[in-house]
């Protein structure tokens, strides 16, 4: 049986990024090891849409934002947190581990925290000095309108940092021109790689901002990070071979075309919630986004056992609800180097399991309206 | 031109781990995951000798020293630093980011810290909670009697954490026996991976000290990467693909079995020793260890120079002084997947590039020396 990989990180990594990690190693401080950063580096501004130097940390995602909290948030400061699943939570307890005074504006699973509510929060709370949000929350499939809240944030004196680990290079996002002060990713989403390494960007309002904060990382500390890249290096021992590996999966996003990238992400990802639909199946977000799709288990059906039936019985290997939502969606990743080909395949996957768990539905009814979708 | 890595870290990696990390993605939070990482712990514990579990960080060596720091030690407490080069001075820099108050016991680059000096420190400062050591300087190729440290610090309430990244699986090292209470290391020495992934051993003692210190670190406290390993996890989304393939470098350290490997690189770095004073040079480090060979550039001699003509004429890269130390010394590494028939090849380079930049060596002193001491 083949395996096929749809949790929404890690994903699938192209055949030649594969085969680079599998080269003999090199020294990390030679002329060659920091042109090929510095060409990384420029590829990274590329796909984040911004003229600042991107950070490479090596670190899982969520080290990249433990280092924009620890370097541009001081103790005691006021910051507004967006939740809206499990990732906002993870900035809400990093901001707690910094002592930052969170005021925290939630909504439930699947619903979006929308600008009308950033803007009350940013009136009602006009010392904040930074708001945390998230692009794509994939807990549970929202994607937030990081355009809207850019405009509301850039009025005032705050910053606003983003997680954009499993959004940025699935759906638009545009780090400058929607004035994202710092935006964090990871390299094991949309990027195409295997996990390990972090990418931070920093604007110029976020980097004054954190000239009046005093360290309190040493290995995180994004000031050091800066320094180095602006001499093509990085402070620490990076990994490397990740380094050189990510540069050819960034390859191709930049012959893809950025934008050619976002409208491939989003017809395939519109294509995949007709399917859903098609299936009688309900979505989860209320606001999808293009980088994966979260479907409502039905009720009277085992959501995990359908998982691992179809993952035993076809191979295709989509990722659970996370704690309280266990059981409850299906969460199909379509980001990165997963095409709509690919993605047929896991509809028609789907709807053989449904079948088989007693689910009513019509074979070939996903396919179909995933095809109609794509010919569209 | 053959390429040959001689670097101290990264280092060559063996063929089936690469080969490994070409090995399509898989999801980190599978049963098969979970085991596999469980199996690279145990390999872990037999490398470290160590009963404690081994804690896997995604980072840099650094980030693992990090972590040390700011889990273990609160702000103002007393530490006895002990730094004889650049990685002493790493402690001292992390110390001082994490408001430790460092006791700094200090020693010229290329001498060691004894542990009389030591002895005299502890007597001094009764107050002090810990000790911060280095087992192989790298910047200057010392290696420190950290037996002899442990058995001091094991009689205090102290705990002692050291820095074992360049030495961990290249000399004698028994974490439990010599009672070495936080041990980091790196994957990209010794261990045979390239770069990306940091290892923790904590003992009780450690864990009793950690227990009254407040979070400093969200993405770096390892009672973090404690908590989760005990289920057999990580906190975070780890470098799961150098995970994979660590643990096919730890499986060829179990079949040769730890002390013969130490004693292998004993010998290793004795002829490599042997070769250097036939050849009419002089080591650096008065108590040089068996990961690398630091030899002094005699004078006259143009020591970057002949590095990058090493390099360029006949492809072995050996590591420059870092700092105020370039060009005064040369590092010759000879741990990991290096063996003594690789040391020969660079030893005879090397006499090749000094008849060529005009240094006075008989063709054939070095390897002949060298092959004399490995068939003793």
């Amino acid at each position: 049986m083949k395996p096929r990989l749809f949790t929404p990180g890690p994903t699938p990594v192209p055949e030649e990024t594969l085969l680079e990690l599998a080269k003999p190693v090199t020294y990390h401080r030679s002329a060659e090891s920091k042109a090929i950063l510095a060409e990384m580096t420029e590829d990274l501004k590329y796909v984040f849409q911004t003229a600042n130097p991107v950070l490479t940390l090596t670190a899982s995602g969520t080290g990249g934002m433990d280092a924009a909290i620890n370097t541009a948030i001081a103790p005691g400061e006021k910051v507004i947190l967006l939740t809206a699943g499990r990732w906002g939570e993870r900035w809400k307890n990093i901001l707690k581990v910094y002592g930052a005074n969170a005021v925290v504006v939630e909504v439930p699973y699947g619903q979006v925290v929308t600008p009308a509510m950033l803007e009350t929060a940013l009136a009602a709370n006009p010392d904040a000095v930074a708001v945390c949000a998230t692009l794509s929350e994939t807990s549970t499939g929202v994607g937030h309108d990081l355009e809207a809240f850019g405009k509301l944030v850039a009025k005032t004196n705050a910053i606003l940092i983003v997680d954009g680990i499993s959004g940025l290079g699935a759906m638009e996002c545009r780090v400058d021109a929607w004035h994202l002060d710092i935006v964090v990713t990871g390299s094991q989403k949309a990027l195409m790689l295997p996990p390990g390494l972090a990418f931070v960007s920093v604007s110029d309002k976020a980097w004054k901002k954190i000239e009046a904060v005093a360290p309190r990382s040493f290995y995180l500390d994004l000031r050091r990070y800066k320094k180095a890249i602006l001499e093509s290096d990085t402070p620490f021992t990076p990994a490397n071979t990740l380094i050189k590996a990510q540069r050819l999966s960034l390859k191709r996003i930049r012959a893809e075309g950025i934008e050619n990238l976002w409208a491939r992400h989003a017809k395939m990802a519109a294509a995949c919630r007709a399917a859903v639909a098609a299936m009688g199946l309900e979505l989860f977000p209320v606001r999808p986004n293009s980088g994966l799709t979260v479907i409502k288990v039905p009720a009277g059906v085992d959501g995990s056992a359908v998982l691992k039936k179809m993952e035993k019985t076809h191979g295709y290997k989509l990722a659970d609800g996370q704690d309280a939502m266990k059981g409850t969606i299906w969460r199909l990743s379509h980001m990165g180097y997963t095409d709509a080909f690919d993605v047929l395949g896991a509809v028609a996957a789907l709807e053989l399991i449904l079948l088989e768990v007693g689910f009513p539905v019509t074979p070939g009814v996903g396919v179909t309206a995933f095809q109609k979708a794509m010919a569209a």
